[in-house]
This record gives structure tokens, C-alpha cells and sequence, in this order.
């Protein structure tokens, strides 16, 4: 080989393919047993809608490249600046609320590493132009039930949930931090799962909270339950929203996947209220979905203000969580049929019923060498073959064909018009 | 908007969504029926790979950028390099003939104009490790079945068939043209349809050919049948075999479709044996398909060479085709049914009808805001839902609902384990 594939890439070898077509198909069937319909844009945007989003700094960490015109397009990072920019192109006509999914390849230049790639698929559900708690919740119902559908449980993973508003009043008011210094404090929380303690109380010391505000973050973020807010007066409106939430998810019969973590954070600036991301409960791999409502997105891109909630989710880490659960498609078959010719079995007779099954939607092969019979069973274990229609010299007569099943071993006489049906 | 989208890419808000699925269904659907496999690669490959197979020019017609080590990455412009590149890294592990298929987004950097865009989606269809003429025929049936299924006709579109060895021993042996110019002969031939008669004839002069040449090679350029080449001895054997081919697809029932036509060429140097064209009847938009063989695919990437044939299809020619024929998808309905909640029907029963639904996998939409009937209504209407389900104060103990169907406007009253099964 003269040409090694690019590293963090991936070739997508018929196993490959199919388990990604497997996890594809549950994307779709989940966001569409909710209503919601699929999008796409472009793969090449101009790099100026990510660093609008995220800072110039965001350059050094995607693909992007000058044109002969000397523009500078960026291979897209995600997918939300494109929605945002999709919507408030047509935010006239658009009846809301909007229900979109999308399914889309995005790059970012990093570090490949487990469960990292550079070039990979994300899932993206999006519900814009409500501010209720039922597009949260109906979001996070999209997400349970395509983890339902790949055969994952709630012994497997869950949904934590918390609220940035909570977080914000209890940073601010509770722990008393002034309100200038929340977006950094945010940023080395959304950290705590990453870094040890010490390194944590070093950031947080850096970041100028005082030996007291430390001690105080420590004790609520030791609170497992939103119940024990209740001593604490000034989060009791952030805390009581967040409770009519998980009523909402109770009503929709996913209480048992879902729990309240006041350490969730989501590292962007943009979330505004409710996060969440869905782990699994050992803690072995990152985070596999993550979520929020981020009513500021449609303003950010110079649209009109829409509230808007959604999540994201890539394809690597859930392809590593379901190899290790032993879950994702059964072996492929290029092949449901095959059609062999028996000694003197004519080439346009074996041709008439291979166009017959596939008239019939069948997948059928057949051994355009036209070898042994020997030579075509074997090609037919190489397809997968379930069946093998044996066609002789008779057939031209008979229409019938010998029917063997390749499991089984067992063989029967089959009328044309009954193969297949 | 602040930002604006990129030359020559596409947004895809629902409806062509739609249309692009529903396309890439019929590519899949034909592919598979046939017995192929799907695949897929990178985007991001070695510019190299495009290099090596098309001359250092190819770089000024893709996107490619230089990343931080000074590797060079380029946009896939077409599948058919990474193909051979997996193919020849497991060339021993894998059983032929192989049968792979893909969709994938491809990139060129070339003006942007009808039928031509920077960003395109390419349908790929290969058959490798086989010489017969039955793999050709194979792949000929796999593209006409697509096209069928879209609702194509041989009224709308036929399959124009030559082969390479024909018209190299015609252009060598008759004309009188050396070896050596062959190639460049085969380029000014493939440009026939796009210039005047004129300018052809000038630039078969500049080519070197004498006006005696041009005028044979004028000669059998204007013959339509196979049967004409009967006089010319020193083309027997590829006329032969062409026609042997044009029995084989006689044999799959699609005569009707393929026409010979000595002047399709095809552009690039690496086909070697027969290769065809995609064309609406009328000739009113760029070739649909383009295929043929190319046996020395695998050799050039550092392989093991092994004998292939296979086609190219886009998306952006098809899709005018197919809109200019009016084919195409149903409108699309986000939701099929639409839950509402009529005065006094209490949201938690709302979403139990909506659970119900969605486990039956029925599109099912509700009112997240919980509106007026009338509200709801529109919302379901806007939806493009067939059903709406209405949940009154009585669902408690009825566990009924009113349906009311949209299309013809009855309504009947449903107990909830009836409705959507």
C-alpha cells in the first residue's frame, strides 16, 4: 500500500458499515416516533459562524482552509451554528414550534484517542420555539427511548440532570461568588470529573474563591437529592422548576432512567437553563449524550430570539458502550438468496430467477463465473446465504427450482412463482 | 443573518431532506437486492491518494488544506481511490468477487453551476475481482433498477454502452492514429457533445491527425449499430464481445434501456474495457451515470491487481431530472397522529395516549404548550398530521378517545389498546 488513511479517521469495512447504519436507523426511528423531522447542511461553513459562537481560539481546535478567493471555510465542528443559521434564514416561515434532527459528520483537530476521533457522526435533536419544560422533557424522552431501542437499560446508563439557573443562584447567592466570576467557576466544575481534588480547590483558588467559598461549593455539590435545597432559601425557584421537570419525566415513564446531579455543567457558556448528559453508570466511558436548552442560540447568529432546548450525541463512545454490553446488529448477510446452476442448468434460466427474487426485494447473488456447483455453494457460504434456489436443465420445462436452506441442510421443490413470495 | 452559506454547498431544510432520503432508499434498496454490501471511508484522506491516481493538477480542483505536522488533507472528491485503498489493505482477507456499495458526500472546487456543486452526494456501486462481461451487465442491471424504481421509464432516460477497446482499435487500426496519442484522442472525443463540429475538428488537427484521418474517424462516429463495425475485420473481436454484452442484458429483461453508442468515452485514462453513460432521452441535462471498467484499479494504489467495473451516480443531475419528470417523494407529515387534549383532559392522560403511540411507532405529535382546542388543531394541521387523537376529562375512567380523521373529517370514538395498532 502506498497511501495510509488519515489518522483519527475511520474506514467503514461491511461490519463497520452496518453497525453504523444499525445505530443510524434507531437516530431516526426514535426522533420520528416524536414528530421530528431530518435536516441537513453543508460539511464546508465559513469558519466565521464557529469563532461568532465560540471565540477565535476555536481556529486552532477545527479543519478549515482559505479558498482562492481568500475566504476561510471550516470543516463543521457541529451542528448547532448551522441549525441557528438555517432557522434565522427562514424564521418567517417556519410554524413553530420547529422539530428537527439531524445526523451529521463533523471534524474537530484533536488528539485522537479512545473514544475521540477527528472525524465522526453526531446526532443532534433540537425543539425551538418553546420555553415550557415539555420540550426539555420531550427531548430527553427522544434520547431514553433510542437507548431503549439499542437494547441498553437503566441498569446500563442514565440521564443526570441539573439546572444552570440552580447552579448560578447557589454559586452566586448561596456560596457567594461574585456574579462576573460564575462563567469561570462553571468552566473548572465542568472539570471535577477530569481533575483530582487538590488540583480542583488549586483552580478554584486561582479563580479567586476564598477558602469559605470553597468549603461552602463542596457541601452542595455533596447533595444527592434536589430536596435537599429546601433549607436554602434563595434557590427555592430554581429548585422547585427543576422539580416540576422530573414530574414531567415521571409522567412520561422514564423516572427510573433519570436522576438529579448537581454536578452536571456542560463547559459551553450557552446552556441557560435545564443540562443534562447521559452516562453510563460505571463511569468507564465519557459522557454519550449531552443536552440543555440554550435560549439565546437564534440571537447569538443575529436571528430573532426563539427559546430553544435539544442534545447532542456522538456515535464514538455509544459504539464503544454497546461492543462492551455485547449489543448492536446480528451478522450480515450480503446475501438472502442465491441462485446456483446444476450441471446443464442454463445461464439465462439462472438469470430469469434471480431477476424473479429480486423483483421480489430479495438480495440474491449469483456466481457470475458460472463455476462447479462446489464452486457456487461455497460462494453462497461467502454471501451468507440463507437459501439456495439449484436451478437444472428441467427448469426450462418445470419452472421449478431445488430450495435448499443453508441452515438447516434441508432441500425442497419450489415453484417459480412461490420463491421468494 | 450575520453569516451566509458557502458557494455551491447545500442547506437541507425538510422537503429536500426528504428527497434526498427518499433517493438514498432507492440507491440502497437496488444495491442490496443485487447482493451488494454498503461502505464508506473518510472524508479527510491523503491529497496523495488523488495524486497518485489523477496527476499533481487534481489538487487545484479539490479542497485541501495542510494540517499542523505538514501533512496534506483533501476533501474527497470521488470514493472510487478510497475504495481501492481498502481494498488493497485487506486484499487477502477478503472473498471476491467483492460487491460493495456507497453513498458519500464528495467535494470539488470547481464553479458552481447547474447540475455542479462544491458539495454532492455520490452513489457508488463496484464489483471487483471478476473479468467476465457478466459483472458489467451486473452493475448496468443495478443502476437500472434504481432508476426504475424512482419511476424512470425508457421513455425518459437510456443506458448509452461502448467499450474502450473498440474504439482504441478503431481510432489505432483503422483510423490510423499511433498508440501513443491514443489517449489524448479518447480526451478530445469525450469533449464531442460539449463543443462545435469546428472546434472538435481543430482540435483533432492540433492532435496531429491528418484531414484523411479525420474524416474516418468522422465515418464510424456516425455508426449507430454494432452490426456496422461487420466490414471492419481488425475490430472483430471487441465487436464481438460488446455484443456478447448486449445479449447478457437481454438476459437480465433491460434491452430497452441500453443503446450502443460509439461516442461515449469517458474522460479519465483508467477505464479499460466497456463503459457507459446515464443520459435522459432528451439530452437536456449532463450525464446521470458514468461506469465501466477499470482492471487496473487496485495495481495503481500499490495492490495486487484484480479486474473491476462499477459506476458513479450524483445526486445533483438526478435530482433536476427527477423534478424537471415531477417524481419524487409524498409530502412529507412530520406527525401521523396528534394527540390533543380537549377542555378539562388532563395533560399526564395526554401523554399516556402519546406513550401508547410512540411504542406502536406512530409519529406522534402533541401540544407542548398546552393550548386551546382551536391552537391544538393548527398545530396538528401544521404537523401535517393524519390523526388527532382527543383526550377529554372521560379518558380517566373510559380509557377512550375521539379520532378524528383530518383527510375526510370523521370522528369516531377509539379505546386506547385500538388506537394505532
Amino acid at each position: 500500500m502506498k497511501t495510509q488513511s488519515v489518522r483519527g479517521t475511520r474506514d467503514f469495512y461491511p461490519n463497520d458499515m452496518a453497525l453504523r447504519n444499525w445505530l443510524f436507523e434507531r437516530w431516526r426511528a426514535a426522533s420520528r416516533r416524536a414528530g421530528f423531522v431530518e435536516v441537513d447542511g453543508p460539511v464546508l461553513e465559513p469558519l466565521d459562524l464557529y469563532i461568532e459562537k465560540s471565540g477565535p481560539e476555536i481556529a486552532e481546535q477545527l479543519y478549515w482552509l482559505e479558498d482562492k478567493g481568500g475566504r476561510r471555510l471550516a470543516l463543521r465542528p457541529e451542528f448547532t451554528p448551522t441549525l441557528a443559521r438555517m432557522i434565522a434564514a427562514r424564521q418567517a416561515a417556519l410554524p413553530t414550534p420547529i422539530r428537527w434532527f439531524n445526523i451529521s459528520r463533523c471534524f474537530r483537530y484533536e488528539r485522537a484517542q479512545k473514544g475521540r476521533l477527528r472525524e465522526f457522526y453526531q446526532w443532534n435533536v433540537d425543539l425551538i420555539g418553546l420555553d415550557e419544560f415539555y420540550a426539555d422533557a420531550e427531548c430527553i424522552s427522544v434520547a431514553v427511548d433510542a437507548i431503549q431501542d439499542m437494547g441498553l437499560t437503566p441498569d446500563d446508563v442514565e440521564v443526570r440532570i441539573s439546572d444552570r439557573r440552580l447552579l448560578g443562584a447557589l454559586v452566586h447567592k448561596y456560596v457567594g461568588v461574585a456574579e462576573k466570576l460564575i462563567p469561570r467557576v462553571f468552566a473548572i466544575l465542568d472539570k471535577r470529573d477530569k481533575v483530582a481534588t487538590d488540583t480542583l480547590a488549586a483552580m478554584l483558588n486561582d479563580a479567586g474563591l476564598k477558602n469559605e467559598e470553597r468549603q461552602r461549593l463542596e457541601r452542595i455539590l455533596a447533595f444527592e437529592n434536589l430536596s435537599d435545597f429546601d433549607s436554602i432559601g434563595v434557590v427555592r425557584e430554581p429548585a422547585d422548576t427543576l422539580k416540576h421537570l422530573f414530574d414531567l419525566l415521571a409522567d412520561y415513564g422514564i423516572a427510573d432512567w433519570c436522576r438529579f446531579d448537581i454536578g452536571v455543567v456542560r463547559g459551553l457558556a450557552y446552556y441557560t437553563g435545564p443540562v443534562w448528559e447521559v452516562y453510563d453508570r460505571k463511569s468507564e466511558f465519557r459522557a454519550i449524550f449531552g443536552g440543555g436548552r440554550y435560549d439565546r442560540l437564534l440571537a447569538d447568529v443575529g436571528g430573532r430570539p426563539m427559546p430553544a432546548c435539544g442534545f447532542a450525541c456522538g456515535d464514538a463512545v455509544l459504539g464503544l458502550l454497546l461492543k462492551a454490553r455485547g449489543l448492536g446488529p446480528a451478522a450480515q448477510r450480503a446475501a438472502q438468496y442465491f441462485v446456483a446452476s446444476a450441471q446443464e442448468g442454463k445461464r439465462s434460466d439462472v438469470l430469469l430467477v434471480v431477476r424473479h427474487l429480486r423483483r421480489r426485494n430479495r438480495a440474491t447473488q449469483f456466481d457470475l463465473k458460472g463455476g462447479s456447483l462446489k464452486r457456487q455453494m461455497k460462494k453462497a457460504a461467502d454471501a451468507g446465504a440463507q437459501f439456495v434456489a439449484i436451478v437444472t436443465a428441467e427448469f426450462a420445462e418445470s419452472r421449478r427450482v431445488t430450495l435448499r436452506d443453508m441452515d438447516s441442510g434441508e432441500q425442497r421443490d419450489v415453484a417459480l412463482e412461490e420463491l421468494g413470495a
